[in-house]
């Protein structure tokens, strides 16, 4: 039986067959309303009991049904919904498969603790505003792949079992069972594999690929998730920007009907810092960071004294609007619980100024302060890297986002090269990354910046990319700066080295977090709501109960056993 | 600067700018020529002394070059390569990056160790035979994405950190750091979660999924494969089988410009059996196998008496050229070398028999095998379940295939249900597939036939695919004949079938081995040839040495340590 497409009824008074869940039943004096969902939508069905049927259908039974598709009687319709006008006289009816009762409903707005979404998310998935997401990803994944023809890109594939490689987050293990006591690692990128196809001789190359890091319970990660992954030889920033924009462009028009403007703004790190306190700026908000030093240059506040002698700033935003104490204390609360001090803050209301340090402030602060007009200043003090992000995070509490703009892009660039993390110089993206001036780097590399971009949309970072090095003595300069011994080079990077100097082009690339893009676009408050099946924030995924024990036993195959720490 | 493409180079005597590898360089009297190589092809440069170039230009540097395109002198023109007419007149070389001596030369056919061409896989891809190679599996994932695209398939994507499933091989495994003791596993196929898209609403799946299966070393296989994943709601074997045709047709016509006739043949398990003795047959070899029991039914010959009084056949096959001691004494120990007792044969020759067996035949049996004609016949005797595998290799090694069709594609479908591994109860493909008759299933299911379909092309097993157990009732039946306690049922598989039972509509899959559709296409020894980075047999990589050894002391953040099995 050829099943019939909801979205394809056109004609009144044919009879159509349809498959589907029962969304919802009704008995209305001797006449039986199913509301049946199928993938395209709803439609009701309507029979009597002259009809022979099952007379024990529930919720969510899949049941097959042909009938007349007619005009409802206009005392009936309901011009509110998609085919409120129509129904179905249903001729026939047969349960395909029944279902139990339900752990919750299938609606579009639910009230149920995640665990259970996901240990049922089947049935999670049934629900429209579920399925949008997921058909979202999915348009996402189709337009991705029809810009990539348009512009003749190549779609090849890289290992996932494969050697470490060294991305910040540490690594998922796959232990040989052939090779006792040896691992593969699953990749956090393709990025060595993507390089190795510039060196093959292929022009470009995309992939969308899944990506793996164990981290340790960052915000809104997965174990596993998928990038848009791009390369391209023969290249420069502006050439992957350029190609990067047209991508993003195309994307946004063919899969979610929305016009872009490109190109997208460019901001440098340090200017991106100044001024918004967060290298992942949401530019739809307009408020930037002010520098209130010179304000202090000569003040009788001691602490401020003090971070002004050793080279520290205040830095700080002021509103038009006059923050209650309340406001004023949740966002104190909050910076401290991230490490800050505290918030420190002055209000002008009705040209008086208030606050802890009020009665503190000389004439000349008094004066500069007023200047700003009613309102509440809050500001932090500190080296600029120390009190930055506490300043994004007032930024973002204090302001609205404008809504003249829903999707705003900008680029960021000039990074360091390297970064302290726990006193240890390491690469602040990758070691792969050129140098903006190799004889810069040579002589300083903490002073030297990197061939580094990041795409920022609405302040959440969309995807980074860079020039890479082609030169093996480079690769090796930047392997010993960031302190690796002789030895460790040649074990970790010796075959990469050595793939470089075969004569390898100019390369440079990029990669878009897919998951991301599609949560961002939908508004969405977790990338987990726009994976098909994902793991809980501790890496559980409570369907399957992965990841499950496996007994000594079989584990003993793996050559491996268990260590009990808490022995 | 723009980089130009040799295929879009139309007109004469213009300039250009390219970059490529030096493939060959020569100095003739003054003037050097450059074979440039780039992705679309080779030409030549040629320059005098009076350009101020680097004069240690070496095999594989990367150059960028401008100059004046035009017409060789006719003297120099070779008209059997492309672009042999033409040649640029370089105005300015520059290098990009020089290459050490290569371990071999990059061209397309060579005689190099396979292992030296996976450690420099970088540089074997350079040669263009291999490129192609790539570039076709290239091809066929854009095809196939185009033809998804037209038939409104969706595409999305599946975890791939999972619980074990149960697909015949050994399971990948990856520990968990955060969660001592527990594992995920890595997918051999998205086998449940593509069932679970179609309990969860979407009427189809598509899916370019990497499986992963940890096989002890049978031939050509790679312990991560790539496969063309597809799953249809309110789907029979007969709407799979006809959605596959349309997409094997188009992807042949589009990717590799072949037309493919469709529907395909269809065999049954059984007749694939009695006339290949095989269940993957090549029918591009028009001989099938026959059965000479009857010959024999008054034998004196004692081994076959035996056979055939326990219900063994006599099965052969017979060439109509006489075959020499030497093919048939090869042919003899290679199928004893896998476990067969011997060749049993006899020739007939100038009306005359011989053969080890011919003194023993009876007058029946000799004027039954004269009717054969001139020729030799080859046979092995034994239950059908036995002898098969090596009637098989006969018919393989004695025939030709025919050159009238380059690909021929079968169906093969009723299988068994179940079958003997190691005297255990094993499902034929996996326990989610639909028994062809739930009753006879009940009641005996070591007779019963499952709905399960695959497809052939060439005698090599392309895909297959199964209508899906939609009933959790039946789905706790099939485990249970295979073998499983309750508990093992619950620990396994109990979220699966709890997942049936919420309304699951009827569905049906395939899947397409991606890695050896290219093969086959391109007439490859081996799956390694048309993968960008394989593995060897073995599972090793000989780029990256992985896997590799971890630390003891890594090894503990994991919560493991090694066994060593040797002490």
């Amino acid at each position: 039986m050829k099943i019939d497409n909801l979205i394809d009824f056109i004609d009144l008074d044919e009879v159509v067959n349809l498959t589907g869940w029962i969304d919802n039943i009704r008995d209305h004096g001797g006449l039986t309303f199913i509301d049946l969902r199928d993938f395209t939508g709803n439609i009701q069905l309507v029979y009597d009991k002259s009809l022979d049927v099952n007379d024990n259908l529930k919720n969510e039974y899949y049941i097959s049904i042909s009938g007349l598709f007619k005009k409802r009687d206009d005392s009936l319709i309901n011009p509110k919904i998609f085919l409120g006008d129509s129904e179905i006289q249903v001729s026939s009816l047969e349960v395909i498969s029944e279902s139990k009762t339900l752990p919750f409903q299938i609606e579009n707005e639910i009230d149920t603790d995640e665990n259970i979404r996901l240990k049922y998310r089947y049935l999670d998935l049934r629900r429209n505003s579920m399925k949008v997401n997921i058909l979202t990803r999915s348009k996402t994944f189709k337009s991705i792949r029809t810009i990539m023809n348009n512009l003749k890109i190549n779609e090849i594939d890289t290992p996932t079992l494969i050697k470490s490689t060294p991305e910040g987050a540490k690594d998922f293990i796959v232990p040989s069972r052939k090779s006792p006591s040896n691992f593969y690692a699953l990749p956090q990128s393709p990025q060595m594999y993507k390089q190795l196809f510039m060196m093959a001789g292929f022009p470009n190359y995309y992939q969308i690929a899944k990506c793996y890091r164990d981290e340790d319970s960052r915000k809104d990660r997965q174990p596993e998730f998928t990038q848009l992954d791009l390369e391209f030889a023969d290249a420069n920033p502006e050439i992957v920007k350029t190609n990067v924009e047209t991508i993003v462009q195309f994307v946004f028009q063919d899969a979610y009907d929305c016009n872009i403007q490109t190109p997208f703004k460019t901001l440098s790190y340090t200017d991106c810092i100044n001024l918004y306190g967060t290298d992942k700026p949401d530019l739809r908000i307009k408020e930037t960071l002010i520098d209130i030093t010179d304000i202090f240059s000569n003040t009788n506040i001691n602490f401020l004294k003090n971070i002004i002698d050793d080279e520290g700033l205040v830095k700080g935003l002021h509103s038009k609007n006059t923050l209650t104490r309340k406001q004023i204390d949740s966002l104190d609360s909050e910076i401290k619980d991230l490490g800050a001090t505290g918030l420190g803050w002055l209000k002008v209301d009705s040209g008086k100024i208030s606050g802890p340090l009020s009665k503190l402030l000389n004439e000349n602060e008094i004066s500069k302060i007023l200047e700003f007009g009613e309102g509440t200043l809050l500001f932090q003090a500190g080296k600029l890297e120390n009190i930055a992000k506490y300043l994004d995070i007032i930024r973002r509490s204090i302001f609205k986002t404008s809504t003249d703009e829903v999707y705003s892009f900008v680029w960021i660039e000039d990074f360091p090269y390297f970064e302290y993390e726990n006193d240890q110089l390491q690469p602040s993206h990758h070691p792969f990354t050129s140098p903006k001036d190799d004889d810069v780097f040579k002589e300083d590399p903490i002073k030297s910046t990197a061939l580094h971009y990041d795409l920022v949309l609405n302040g959440v970072e969309l995807g980074s990319g860079s020039q890479r090095i082609n030169n093996p003595q480079i690769q090796k300069i930047v392997l010993e700066k960031w302190g690796l011994s002789q030895d460790e080079i040649n074990e970790r990077f010796g075959w990469f080295i050595e793939a470089l100097s075969y004569g390898t082009p100019v390369h440079a690339g990029f990669a878009i977090g897919i998951d991301r893009l599609v949560a961002e676009v939908l508004n969405q408050p977790s990338i987990r709501d726009v994976i098909p099946f994902p793991k809980t924030q501790s890496g559980h995924d409570p369907l399957t109960n992965a990841p499950a024990n496996i007994d000594e036993h079989t584990l003993e195959e793996y050559n491996l056993k268990y260590i009990n720490k808490d022995e």
